[in-house]
């Protein structure tokens, strides 16, 4: 039996091709002692594939050889640790395979539900990033106003149904007028601005008369530029990501800044999700109400076959996506 | 009897120089109902002067024609109002003038002390800034490393003095080897970087072994980009200005963010002194403290006389003082 494995081919140094990639066929992994055999079901696809490409981050960089790094739910397959048996769930840091092996010491179980990909959007790291993130470090109140970029990708879709959930008027930003338009009318944005469009500026000061309390900032760079023009006093700055600038060995900073943080008194401030894993349980709690309510719609965009995940991750850079994306390299244990 | 004043001839559009102001000699001013008329004795020389000429910022734009606003420390010499009296030291914001009427009640009475300078230095804006910035923003522990830019400048020494209190390893940032000599020796840096010459970041590595946990930065641009590379995970940067931004219409923003904010979970935070004015009687007791036990030098800068105040501007922007600036205008009464 035989395992499928993507692996980086070559590191890039601009935009990302299916070039950087190569599909390889090797030997089934064992499971040595201590560890785990995993069959990959779902793979998490994340702008932070590109930027672990780039070098160090909160991880080692990857380098060229290596099979890409992924956040994947997976079921045991074969296990030599009394924690784990065959047929569990559990999630890993698994690489872009069928098969891989873990240490059991660093696999989480999962609880059995109906639908697995939930475990990876609403209540998963996309839902649990916007949930900690805008409620942590934003910490927006009933009355004023929440900008979200990227606000048709994983992330920011929760981020701006959470923030009307609390009562906040909610503007996104998103590339076209297709995902503008759902994002307004599937997920009850108040407002969803096209960048690709000229007039960022006007578009948000249109938007948000009463200026931006809180932004949630995914993508850096231009759209972080204009953002912070808008930023009322005391304003705060959620800092999740910066996907404009990881494809791109050119990445612009924000002319503007330090010099309106100062006058408005501004806090940015940067979260990674884990930070907050001692609050998972109050978030899963929140987002099963709003789930509930109808408040939340769980956004998925699910990609099938491993070897569609280079251009799945490629797409994503490219904004194609409408919520939460992921590669489904097999399908849920029934 | 004549007034002095000088007014913005014209606004610069890039460096400033002598031939943006204008020396006027005008009729004395004559306080109206409610108001006090003002003697200016020692007036306040900062970078916001130079920001206050680019536009809006937390106040009004200065215009061509305005005689330049300052804050200053004065004395009453006739007053409408029954809080003051001829003799009474104040506090005001004033403008480059000999003389200038105020609305009583936006003007501070000030203790009667030895040296009114230290007022506007050491137990004035400048400690205060640094006082306030870094406590209630930075909030360094003993043990961390604290990164100053402007070191030799108004805040910046208080800043790192503070921070030596603290039980705080300081380092500096400044130019030219003069004043980096300065700060070392006579304020007990533990390190001063000389950011004229080549390799800061090298020499940034070297200065901080163990990276940088809160960094006070008064420059942003280029040397805002270095620092946050040696920032440490949960560092923490205090926003108090961007001197090196506010002579120029070409300003530069720092290339490596947000994504260095997320990845390192920074956070970057802007204030104004007069946002903490509830905590003036703590900080004033806290430098007297420090001042007592000689932890914390007083460091002024002084220039004489009204005609000098655009040159002490210009020298200020390009980092020619010592400690804190100011023009004094009239001698202390005896």
């Amino acid at each position: 039996m035989q395992n499928r494995q993507i692996t980086i081919a070559e590191l890039p140094t601009d935009a990302l091709t299916q070039a950087h990639f190569s599909l390889l066929e090797t030997d089934m992994p064992v499971a040595g002692d201590g560890q785990v055999l995993l069959r990959v079901i779902l793979m998490s696809i994340d702008a932070a594939n590109r930027s672990w490409m780039k070098g160090a981050t909160y991880r080692a960089a990857v380098q060229a050889g290596d099979a890409m790094p992924t956040y994947a739910i997976c079921e045991v397959v074969d296990s030599n640790s009394p924690e784990f048996e065959a047929g569990d769930i559990v999630a890993a840091e698994a690489t872009w395979s069928e098969y891989v092996t873990a240490d059991a010491r660093k696999v989480e179980k999962l609880p059995k539900v109906e639908t697995l990909s939930h475990l990876m959007s609403v209540y998963g790291i996309a839902g649990k990033t916007a949930y900690h993130g805008l409620l942590s470090v934003g910490n927006p109140v009933a009355g004023e106003t929440v900008l979200v970029s990227a606000a048709a990708g994983s992330v920011g879709g929760y981020v701006g149904q959470i923030a009307k959930a609390l009562g906040c008027r909610v503007v996104g930003i998103a590339g076209g007028p297709e995902k503008c338009k759902w994002v307004e009318d599937a997920l009850g944005f108040d407002a969803c601005i096209d960048y690709r469009e000229a007039g960022l500026s006007k578009k948000l000061a249109a938007a948000c008369p009463n200026g931006v309390d809180v932004y949630f900032d995914n993508v850096g760079g231009k759209i972080l530029e204009s953002s912070l023009n808008f930023m009322n006093e005391k304003g705060r700055v959620v800092c999740c990501g910066a996907v404009s600038q990881y494809d791109t060995e050119a990445p612009a900073g924000p002319r503007n800044l330090p010099g309106i943080i100062v006058v408005k008194r501004l806090k940015m401030e940067g979260f990674i999700v884990m930070d907050f894993a001692h609050d998972d349980a109050k978030c899963i709690r929140a987002m099963q109400h709003w789930v509930a309510t109808g408040q939340i719609k769980v956004t998925e965009d699910i990609v099938d076959g491993l070897e569609n995940a280079p251009q799945a991750l490629i797409g994503l850079l490219a904004g194609e996506n409408k919520g939460k994306r992921m590669v489904r390299v097999a399908a849920d244990p029934s």
